[in-house]
């Protein structure tokens, strides 16, 4: 059978499991799929399409013969074994942030930058996901009129953070509602000291604190838009917050663009139009995306698009993706689809 | 026994019944309270300290001899009976958004425009809840050094849509929890035609829409800024979203500041010595405000206090607050407090 062999590292995963459903859409062929994790996982059996797969422990031989690998198994794992993948001719696809700043390696949402692949010298990173459904819903706006700055707050769901902290959920909220004591071991962050009930509860922390009081979460946001917009002029601000929702990012984006003849209805005309954008903006219909209606699905959309009332150059809107698959999975298999479109699917000499 | 009489409209509502509890620890001398509200809760009993109060229904008539009137039972009701309560010789403060932007009605945050109730003509306008709990912020700031502009983003909780919200949101949770399906009959807003679930969710509509593609309650946050701090010339843009939170506003607020000297450092110190608000700002270990860690209390509390990368006078904060007590009743007593400090607990002939 003809086609591309096919690695999933970290297969058990919320994103991972992800990508397996994700793969058996995508365009490109493939000639088998290797599932990997950690030696706790391994003998586990997962489905791709109607194919029963065992996972096996990842190695740095589990990569032999691979052709693509999909990252997605915590940034330690990405910086051990990647490396090792690429070594043995496999292209990785790396969803963790262990190379997304390199200047060696591309960082790439295909709606934006796909000839960045061109570049690549066996990794590609995937955006951060809050970065990703930013990037889709605000290139079209800066091809049309320039785009000179972005403030954003986010409203991001636990899933981002794994599984367990699906469950943290779904445990915390169950015994609120019962009114008994909940217990914190996840959030806001697996890494971090304390850790705090996100059941009915906002939590201005994702990842750790880092320089100037930002978190890394934030820093992801601000440094990621400029690499994939290769725009060091842009400026970005970013509060990132964990809200109780599974799964769906939202964010309020306030921009401001170059060009002053533009409008609220020409950035909506240029969003319409745009790939992998669905334009939900209707006020006179309470039409407008939420985390609930954008799960499943592997499109940003993006509703109340209006103008600020003090700056020209002003405007505000509200982005919602599903934060495993546009946020994750799904960007990763459209790098993958572009990586072969465009025959870049083999590591450089 | 001297002291005031005391009457509570809407004393059965989400925020009636904070108003009734706040006012037991309120600073100025009541000598009776008098509860009042629709024909359906006429009969009920609610305790004020260890006193049972038998609820009346409101007519023009149930203001004779109150020296104080506490509206909180829905805009309709305040423009029917605030001004029989004033015409009775009754100083009315008001929740609702009835009289907010009225001219001959000062709009007052105590620890803001404490003075502004000099103007009064009998009625006194309670602002939006999450209008005060930004003021209260950002006025410290504000007088140390200037205040050109606001960019908020609200993480808005159900109770202040009242207690149908709040089972709404309890109802939904419990049946998503179950994997049973849900219904929505109350939010984004009781007045509109769609009705969205609110758990596991962020809804980006608080109130019904208006101009320019804006809600309500961001049109509220937007004017009333510019009439507490007496200034037109500030910039707000707001974007309210509720989040699947019982009780405790969060907001995420972009600030710019007049003086270039402000520092994050010279920020905090100005929070920590102002009235109302707790600075709850430390990355290294973990410390910023939430709703859970907020509600039941009076204060506003801010954290994450840092500086904006590229502008310099761009600052970020995080501020919560108990929407139903510094957001709504307790305000409201704060305002009776200082109308008796003041010595203006009278209708001006």
């Amino acid at each position: 059978m003809s086609g591309y062999q096919v690695a999933v590292v970290g297969a058990t995963g919320a994103v991972g499991t992800k990508m397996l459903e994700m793969l058996a859409e995508a365009d490109f062929p493939i000639a088998g799929v290797k599932l990997l994790a950690s030696k706790r996982s391994a003998g586990k059996v997962l489905l791709f399409k109607d194919q029963e797969l065992v996972i096996e422990e990842t190695t740095a031989e589990s990569f032999e013969g691979i052709d693509i690998a999909l990252f997605s198994a915590g940034g330690s794992v990405s910086k051990e074994f990647a490396p090792e993948a690429v070594k043995r001719g496999a292209v990785v696809i790396d969803n963790t942030s262990a190379f997304r700043m390199d200047l060696n390696v591309p960082l790439v949402v295909p709606q934006v930058n796909e000839l960045a692949l061109k570049e690549h010298q066996g990794i590609i990173a995937n955006p951060n996901c809050s970065t990703i459904q930013m990037m889709v819903a605000l290139e079209p706006v800066r091809k049309a009129y320039g785009l000179s700055r972005i403030i954003v707050s986010t409203y991001q769901a636990v899933s981002g953070a794994g599984v367990s902290a699906i469950n943290e959920l779904k445990e915390q909220s169950q015994k609120m509602l019962n009114d008994e004591p909940v217990e914190a071991h996840i959030l806001p962050c697996g890494g971090d000291k304390k850790h705090f009930p996100i059941a009915f509860n906002a939590l201005p922390q994702i990842d750790v604190f880092s320089d100037a009081g930002y978190t890394y979460e934030e820093w992801k946001m601000m440094n990621e838009t400029k690499k994939i917009m290769a725009d060091e002029t842009i400026k970005v601000a970013a509060t990132c917050v964990r809200i109780p929702v599974v799964s769906g990012h939202s964010e309020s984006i306030y921009f401001e663009v170059k060009d002053e003849l533009a409008t609220v209805f020409g950035i909506q005309n240029e969003l319409e139009k745009a790939p992998g954008v669905v334009l939900q903006d209707d006020p006179a219909t309470q039409l407008y995306p939420t985390a609930l209606t954008s799960v499943g699905k592997k499109e940003t959309f993006v509703g109340r698009v209006r103008k600020d009332l003090d700056d020209d150059l002003g405007f505000h809107m509200w982005v919602v993706s599903d934060n495993l698959l546009k946020g994750a999975a799904w960007n990763s298999i459209e790098i993958a689809e572009s990586l072969h479109r465009l025959d870049l699917v083999r590591v450089p000499k």
